[in-house]
């Protein structure tokens, strides 16, 4: 079984309290159960992560090459418009990582609008909610098999 | 069966032949028929456009709406990075847009960071290659539902 | 009697359904009964064209010049905004041209505060709804007699 | 009889003799009769104000909604650029505000393609000469009626 | 005999008429013969094309290469300015285009300082005038040598 | 007792009428009677002034100094956001100026997230509505103690 | 007794030590120590908290929440420059909070001129030294009172 | 004997007391002393103004071309940087106007390299003291005496 | 036999040597030596100069004129992008200048899509390697002829 | 012995593995070593350290000021391009800090060209692969010598 | 008697010649004679010297405080908008240095409005033709009285 | 033994004289000394070479090349900030190039944070003071012996 690892970033534990009109009432638990049982029903071994710091996702990205992780899906919050160090972990290591965004980020402030991460992923999916976490397993599976 | 429209612009029609580096060796048709394939097997109904001309994708978009189709998964090509007009006309029908991009635009040349139609989608989904198509049948369909 | 030409451009044809809160309820029909009433009672001889098709504006406009059409009131839609072509088609005829917006482009999204057209235009008459287009022929009519 | 107010911005007493390429030779008396006169005949009870005073104007636009005024017609002058204090006094009285240009700013200096205060006002006419403070006045009548 | 294309865009088939302070009084049908005499004389096959639509240049570039067209000369009028569109056409086709502009866009309007396609184009000639384009099949035709 | 002024700037008379969304519902003199309440408790002697005309508050400014005020409290409205003159006349007097927005400038229009008046003021308080104002009493209190 | 939140930013457990010139010689614990003075004082149940690290402040910020506490005092110190993440925390929780700046951002380097927490702060006290603590106490109270 | 108008904008008239390292020590009626000199040397009619208020000194532009005087020497203090309604009272008069600075205005904040006024002025004098108004004088003279 | 001369700027002197995936193997003697053929073919009088020194280019220009040439064909080089000083010496002879660039400055590093000469010349031919001489021969004998 | 720290952000754990076209194949442990020799050469007292967290730099900066290190050498990795609270945390210690790069920054992606922590360092070494920390060291050496 | 240079830039030499709009017909040497006249008067000692090469003008920089020169009177042509070598050799010499420009640089093409070298000269003398040399050395003789 | 250049560029021959707050004391014979007695030590074989004129800087890194120098040791001083025709030489020659600065360019003006030369060099160290040049020494020698 191909092992892949969920990562959310910063505030997205608080997913369901926080700012439901752009992020729903669903909770992180209930995300990271949606992922897991997609995952067992297509066979992949998912492990799930969440951290506000920083420098505990670019550990975790290390951590993640040198375990044997085959794809990453990875929501990295507001460090998606600022975090240069994520950028250069998620190039550095190789694996595929899917960027994912639950609200549609271009139709906000416009800080929101750059991504400085998304050059080196594999691919974002943005705006299409939980569901957007679904599909990038599904697209991660077909990189693999590519690989 | 609900209606689903997919919109190709411009040069996609060279699909396959054009820049392979950048969109594959995958033709037009060939993404056609996989698409149409998902479609059949999830129970929908989905019709099959493409145009180098932007006044023929807007009068397409408006037509849409009257023929009662349920969704749109549109690539817009290179229109997605200056046509306001396209734009106003996703803003303004009544049907969820998903926009997909082959490539991943972000890893390209500064222009094609900025969609001037990402802001009135309901989606996008970016750099998964042909898959990217399938992922937003999948997405268009549970946009449906929630509605 | 003097000839006129009304153009509007893309998504235009959708007054009354797209976005009411921007453009309000009234149809494109409405709009150019109203101006052709208003015509007629100025002793013009108005016609009326929509389309959603940059070219054929162009065309429409190198028509206007050959037609002896004496003068034009034309709401670009989007193509305000970014059309150079039909910047130059209107700067390449001998006919005045008024700009109309039936929204306040200026209090709307920041790309809809420029305008690549008012440049070459005898003038424009913004944010004063349907209106607008009766104040435009008014104004036409004077410039005409000035000429 | 409904009051309405028109003000001319700095610069605008010089109106005749200023640059007459930009504003003709027609001078603010001229203009100020040409208001009266239609005002008269569409029976509205106007007033004329000119001052190259900012702080002036200020007071002159709270005192007329003070004063039961129900349409204001301004040409800012060189305000437009610049004046947010302005734009907040337009913004702060509930009297709608139809702003005037006699030249088409849009096709001048750079600095003028810019208004401060279009955002907060009820429409815009531009480069309509003289004449485009005799359509602001038909158009107040019109927003006066849907209110 | 080599197949040699020549379009010109929007706008250009006014040429004679439209603005002789920026290009001169020969017409288009003036330029296509001059270059048209020009090509029988170097032995080249030319066929000549006007639009002022984008969607129908980039169905003719995509013809082009199909139809076994070996360079294309090209004058995109307004569009060299925002289209990315037949930028995109442009480098999807395996057809050299050399760009041509009448008159000096670098002594004009800032607008036209920049321009889209020629980043993929094989060269361009700018402010000769009329001369461009004969300059022009003689540099395609050194090209197609080259190859 | 120490002398301080209290000086409002452009359309802040109509507090409580103004907009109040942003600016609530107190009136400019029941602002000044709770700063007043707040300065005879304090033991300083307060005067209070506005005026919608940049030259007079310049006037002003000048006067305080020369009238032996210790501190200035001031909001200067719009003029915080392009008024150089007003910043230079702060900047030319011996006496601390306190510089106070009632609304949050900096979640509202990207011009109000400039005041150029700032870098030459002892210190800011925002956001904190008509508090704001007794807050900068207190402050103004201590900085005369300190020199 | 309402619990209050006091978080110091990076490099502020060095006050008194760095950079005296911006700072002034009082130290962290200085400061903590009058502000508890004036919260006992006021029968407010003062926390005091201090990190360099953003996650931690993060954490911290959420635990405020759930912990119960009513108002936060934040000088996110650099942060206020940068952290998007911080910023989400802050907007993401239902406590008000109020940015304290020591120094005058808007006299130093122009990076400190933008503050990207402000817009969703209740509020701002920039410049007034260590005294600006304790007018933050002073405008949380009533803002919980006003709640 | 010719009329030559001084006028000196905003703060000029604390010159001496404000902010002596940019601007010296003499005072406003020292330099009005010096220039009335050598003007009555030079066989000259000179009139100082000084206000802080721009629209008396738009006035008093308009009243110098009405009131008969061959030439202007202004320094419009922070005016300069954003006035352009000075900028279009000096367009409008037929009265040449040199624009003076004391200090040198490119060597101190970047707000103060950019003058609105200078490209409508006949020349400018910066950085060169009060001997620059005396300069001025000497200027002004020959450009009477060449029209 | 009109006098032509071909100036070719800094760093061309390497032609051949330097970079050639940019500028080809080639040598500045070969291109003279082509360009010299197809002078006496076309009876011109032909004088080559290279200089990697922008005062010595400037004298030349000034040369040109004053000793009869009619024509002047230039690669600038580097200094295209920044030599405002050489821009100036272009505009202040009475002899039509062409701008050659060997390689295709718009496809390169953003600097160089920029010329400070180009908006002085009488035209530019990019990218079309040692070619682009020979046809800015043939064009500067048609712009001498049409003079 | 005077006592030395090296500091490696970001990712630098992963040197030898990461981008190898960027940094080569030398492990972070070999560059400790290769430093760590030179310092026993030169007699200094060497500390490395590395960590992927703003947060612990900026902790380890201030703790070397407290611990008596008199110079160090630090690669800050990709929070060079946006940490201003580790500049903040630099510019607070009196401990002179070398920055080194070890490839050229300024000749890849453009957000690597502006480092916000190099005007607070003593110097720059950039580009000089692994040997630019055996040249910092030698550098610290000399700056230590002449405080 | 003083030692005073007058340094004019490139194409300075073809005043008279070179376009007359902008500067005039008089020749470089009518001015120098013009300057040395005036010296005479006042009792200096003028020398005058033209290159077209800014290396010259940096040595010759150098060399007038090497041999004892009290004031320099400055043209630096079009190298006022980009040579940085020259400000850093104005700004290295403890000579005092005036800016001249004949024509009104602030009403020209965008890139004359802002000069490399005017913060660190002394003063400037802008549009006032060749008189501003003349300004200039009274101007300077003020500056060497007071240093 | 190898041949090593040493250039230095405008204004540095007067080093030790010229603003020794950012310069020292040390002159640039003193620097060319020292750099001479390494390079002994080192048993290299240096040349040294200074010159404030572009051309003659251009001319010798072409020479430095055909002469069978193995590394060049440069500051370019101000030509650092827009020689871009220096960029290309040292592009175009196949001898390594390290950029040097006395001073800490990103803590001075902030024209002077850009090199154009930088991103073709091998490397650069800045701020380090003389000792700059040293290092550079012992970095060029690395470099050639790795190539």
């Amino acid at each position: 079984m191909e092992k892949i690892l969920l990562i959310n970033g910063p505030n997205l534990n608080r997913l369901g309290k926080r700012e439901p009109k752009h992020y729903g009432k669903v909770t992180l638990r209930d995300v990271e159960i949606s992922v897991q049982e997609l995952a067992d029903e297509m066979g992949l071994d998912l492990s799930c992560y969440q951290s506000n710091h920083e420098g505990e996702i670019i550990d975790k990205l290390h951590w993640a090459e040198d375990a044997g992780f085959k794809g990453i899906i990875m929501n990295p919050g507001a460090f998606t418009h600022y975090s240069y160090a994520i950028r250069d972990a998620i190039a550095g290591i190789d694996v595929p990582v899917i960027e994912v965004h639950i609200s549609n980020i271009h139709a906000r402030e416009s800080f929101r609008h750059v991504s400085v991460t998304a050059p080196v992923t594999a691919g974002q999916i943005v705006g299409l909610g939980v569901k957007g976490y679904l599909l990038a397993l599904r697209a991660i599976e077909t990189i693999i098999k590519e690989r």
